[in-house]
C-alpha cells in the first residue's frame, strides 16, 4: 500500500512502532499532490519546504518523547481558517495575499497536537457558492461540491489523512458525500470559530474530512476545546474514543422535508440501504414542524451574510463574484423579523428533534442529493444538510453509496446534540455491517 | 405604624411571632387601595373576596407548619404576566377580557412559596410606550412611568409591599425612581418569562418592587429558579441573604454616554450624592465602546418589537395605540444586519464592562433623567436604563435623592452579571450611609 493512503491513525501506529518517520509521510503526500494536483487543484497554498520542516520537527518531538496525539500527520486547512505562516485569502480576490497576524485556535490547536499544517485548501468565495478551482478527484470533469472543495478533495484523493473544512449550509457533509469520504460536523459549538472567517454565528460549524471513523474522534478529540475566543461555544462530554457498540444502534431513516430535491439514483440507492439493514433501521418521518426548516435555516443564513459579507460588499462590489454579491444583497433585505421568527421555529425543531430522537440512537438521511454534478460552476444541492445545520447536532457523512455513473454518494447519520462519541461510534458499527464505498 | 406600610420582612416577622395574620395585613394593603386607588390607579384587575381567600389559605398554611418564605404576603403582579385565576390583558384592547389558561412561572413559584397574588397592576400597552390610567402617588398630576406603572405606584403607594414588574428598556429602575421605591431587576436570564407577554428574548428582564434591599432579596431568591420553559435561562448562583457587608465597597460614579439627556436637578443631586460618599466613590467613565450603547439597545428593542407585536398589529392595527402601531412599524424596518451588529457590539460591551467591573464592586449612575415629569401622557426618559438591561447586568434602583419639586429620585446601581446577592448587600450599605429618600 502507498503510504500517502495511510489513514491518520494507521500511520501513528507505525511512527510510535518506529517503522515510519513523518517526513517520510508527508514526503509521500507531497509526492502525491505533485502527481495529482494537475488534475485535482485542492490546494490555494502549498509549500513543500515549510512542510516538511514541520514533518522534521514532529520527528524530533517523537525522538525527544513529547509527541502529542497528531504528531506529524498532515493536515489540509480550508483557507478561510487562519494560519499565521501560510496566506489566507478566503476564496477572494479581495484577500489576495493576506498574511494573518496569528493562527485561528483550531490551527494552535492542530500545531500543540503535533499535527504537520500541510497547506491551504480551496475554498469557494467566502465559503458561499462561487467556486474555486478544485476538481473532483473521482471524476475531474464534476464538482468536488463546496465550499470546503479543497479541503474534501484532498482527503478523497490520498493527497493528506485530514482536513478541516466548515459547515453553513451543507459545505461539509456535500462535499463530503461527492468526494468518497468521510465528513464529520461536530456538534454546534464544540470546535472554536476564532480566526475562522464567519457567515453566520449562529449556523457555522468547523468540521473534519478523513478516510475512517478513527481519523474522525481523532481530530476532534484535539479541535473539540473550549476557548473564550468564540462567544458561542457551548460545554461539551469528552469525545472519548470510537469504541465498538456492544449493542446494534436503533436507527431512524428519514427522508425529510427535501426528499424531492433528490436524484432518484440517489433516492433508490439509500432506500436499499435502508431495506437492506431493516432489522436495525426504521423508516419514520421527522415531525410537521420541519416542513420549513430549510427555508428558515435560509432566512438565518442569508440574513447573518449580509451582516458578516456586508463590509467586503461596500468596499468593493465588483471585487466579488456576482453569486457573492447577490446573496448578500438578497441577506441585506431580510428583516430583524423574519431572522427573529426563523430563530424562534428552529428552536421548535430543535426540541421536537430532541423528542425524536427518544426511540432513535441516530437518523440516517441522504447526505447529497445525488452524486457529484457533472458541471464545475454547479456545487450541488445543500439542501440535504442545511436543516441539520440549523439543528447543531452532530452529523457524519459516511460514504457507503454509488449513484449511476459509479461516483460516490454519502448516508448521512445525525446524533442527538451532543453525543459526537455515539456519532462516531455508530459510523463505526454502520460501516462495518454495510461496508464502504470504496 | 399603619400594618399596611410594613415591608413584607417585617410582616413575616409578625406573622411568625403570631401577632399578625395574613387577613389582617391583606386586608389593611386593602384598605389602603379602596381609600387611594381612585386617585393612584394602580389596578387593571382587582378581587377583594379573592385575596382574602388566599390569605385564609396562607393563614391555615402557617397554622399547619408548611408556610413557604413568603407565606401570606401580598403581591402585584404586572398585566403582561400570565393568572389563571385573574384576567391578563397586557394593557391592551386587543386582549380585552383575556383569560389565560394557566398562571406564567413566576406566579407559579410566587404561589408555592405562600405569597397572596393580590391583582393584575397597570401596564402600558404590551409594556411599551402608550401609558396606563395608573398616576404618580406622590403626585397624581405626574406620571408613575413606565412600562411597570401599576407595580411600582401600587408599592409606592402602601397598596402592597410586593409588585412584579418587568424591563426591555426601562420599565423597572425608571418607575422604581419615580415613585420612591427599590426597583431590581436580577441578571439577566434568572427570572423565568415563560407565561409573560415577550417584547424581546435578549433584552426582558422580570423585576422587582418593594420597599427594601431586604424585601428585594426574599422575592429574589423565590423567583430566580430556573425553568425549562424559558430557552434563554442561565445558571445563577444561589442567591443567599442580603447581609451586611464586612469593609465598604468600591463604587465607580458613572455620568454614562446619555448624562446629557439628565435634568439639572437630577444631575446636582446624583454629583453632590457621589462628593459626599468621596471616600468610597471614584468618577469614572465608561470605555468608549459604550458611545453608542443606547442607540444599539434601541435597534434591538425594535428588531424584536417587530417581531414579538408584529402578529397582533396585522390582526388590528387599528385596535393599537398609534405610540404602539408606530413603534412596531419602526420595528419591522430593521434589517436582520442592523440587528446582528447591534447583538455583536453589545457584547463588545459586555466584554469592556467586565474588565470595567475588575476595580469596582458596582457603578453608581442615574436610575432617570429625573423626577417624575408632570405629564401623564410622557412617561420620562428610558435612557439611563436601556444601555444597563442590554448588559443584562443585575441592577437597582435605590430612592435616595429628591428633585426640585421634592418628588423622589432613584440612583441606579449595578453589579458585574451574576452578583445579584452582592448588589443587594451593597445597596443596604447605601441606603444606612446615604439615607433613603422618605
Amino acid at each position: 500500500m502507498e503510504l500517502c493512503r495511510l489513514t491518520a491513525a494507521e500511520a501513528l501506529a507505525r511512527m510510535n512502532a518506529g517503522d515510519l518517520t513523518s517526513r517520510d509521510y508527508v514526503q509521500a503526500c507531497l509526492d502525491r499532490i505533485a502527481e495529482r494536483e494537475e488534475t485535482v487543484q485542492a490546494w490555494a497554498f502549498l509549500d513543500p519546504d515549510l512542510a516538511l520542516r514541520q514533518a522534521d520537527a514532529a520527528d524530533a518531538r517523537r525522538a525527544a518523547g513529547t509527541a502529542g496525539p497528531l504528531n506529524g500527520i498532515p493536515v489540509g486547512i480550508k483557507d478561510i481558517i487562519d494560519t499565521a505562516d501560510q496566506p489566507t485569502e478566503n476564496g477572494s480576490k479581495l484577500c489576495a495575499g493576506r498574511r494573518p497576524e496569528a493562527d485561528a485556535t483550531l490551527v494552535r490547536l492542530l500545531r500543540e497536537a503535533g499535527a504537520v499544517i500541510m497547506g491551504k485548501c480551496v475554498t469557494t468565495e467566502f465559503a458561499l457558492s462561487a467556486p474555486g478551482k478544485t476538481r473532483n478527484p473521482h471524476d475531474p470533469e464534476c464538482t468536488p461540491g463546496g465550499s470546503s472543495s479543497g479541503s474534501a478533495a484532498s482527503v478523497g484523493d490520498y493527497m493528506v489523512p485530514l482536513a478541516i473544512g466548515s459547515q453553513t449550509g451543507g459545505s461539509m457533509l456535500r462535499p463530503a458525500s461527492f468526494n468518497g469520504v468521510y465528513g464529520m460536523k461536530p456538534t454546534f459549538g464544540t470546535i472554536s470559530r476564532a480566526g475562522m472567517s464567519p457567515l453566520s454565528r449562529r449556523l457555522d460549524h468547523p468540521g473534519i474530512f478523513a478516510r475512517s471513523p478513527e481519523d474522525l474522534a481523532l481530530a476532534a478529540g484535539v479541535l473539540m476545546a473550549r476557548d473564550p475566543g468564540d462567544r458561542d461555544m457551548r460545554g461539551h462530554a469528552r469525545l472519548g474514543e470510537a469504541d465498538p457498540l456492544t449493542v446494534p444502534p436503533r436507527l431512524a431513516f428519514v427522508r425529510g422535508p427535501v426528499w424531492r430535491k433528490g436524484e432518484p439514483d440517489m433516492q433508490r440507492a439509500i432506500e436499499a440501504f435502508a431495506r437492506t439493514h431493516g432489522e436495525v433501521i426504521t423508516e419514520r418521518e421527522l415531525p410537521p414542524v420541519f416542513e420549513t426548516a430549510a427555508e428558515t435555516q435560509g432566512v438565518i443564513m442569508n440574513g447573518a451574510v449580509g451582516q458578516s459579507l456586508g463590509p467586503y460588499y461596500e468596499r468593493d462590489r465588483d471585487g466579488l463574484d456576482p453569486i457573492t454579491a447577490e446573496r448578500v444583497e438578497r441577506g441585506q433585505g431580510v428583516t430583524a423579523r423574519a431572522y427573529l421568527e426563523a430563530i424562534e421555529l428552529a428552536e421548535d425543531m430543535q426540541d421536537a428533534l430532541a423528542e425524536f430522537f427518544k426511540d432513535f440512537d441516530a437518523v440516517v438521511t441522504p447526505a447529497a442529493a445525488g452524486q457529484a454534478p457533472r458541471d464545475l460552476r454547479r456545487m450541488g444541492d445543500a439542501a440535504f444538510n442545511g436543516y441539520w445545520t440549523l439543528m447543531g447536532a452532530p452529523a457524519v457523512s459516511i460514504p457507503l453509496l454509488k449513484g449511476d455513473d459509479g461516483l460516490p454518494i454519502g448516508v448521512q447519520v445525525v446524533c442527538p446534540w451532543g453525543e459526537d462519541a455515539r456519532l462516531l461510534r455508530v459510523c463505526r458499527w454502520i460501516a462495518d455491517q454495510a461496508g464502504e464505498w470504496r
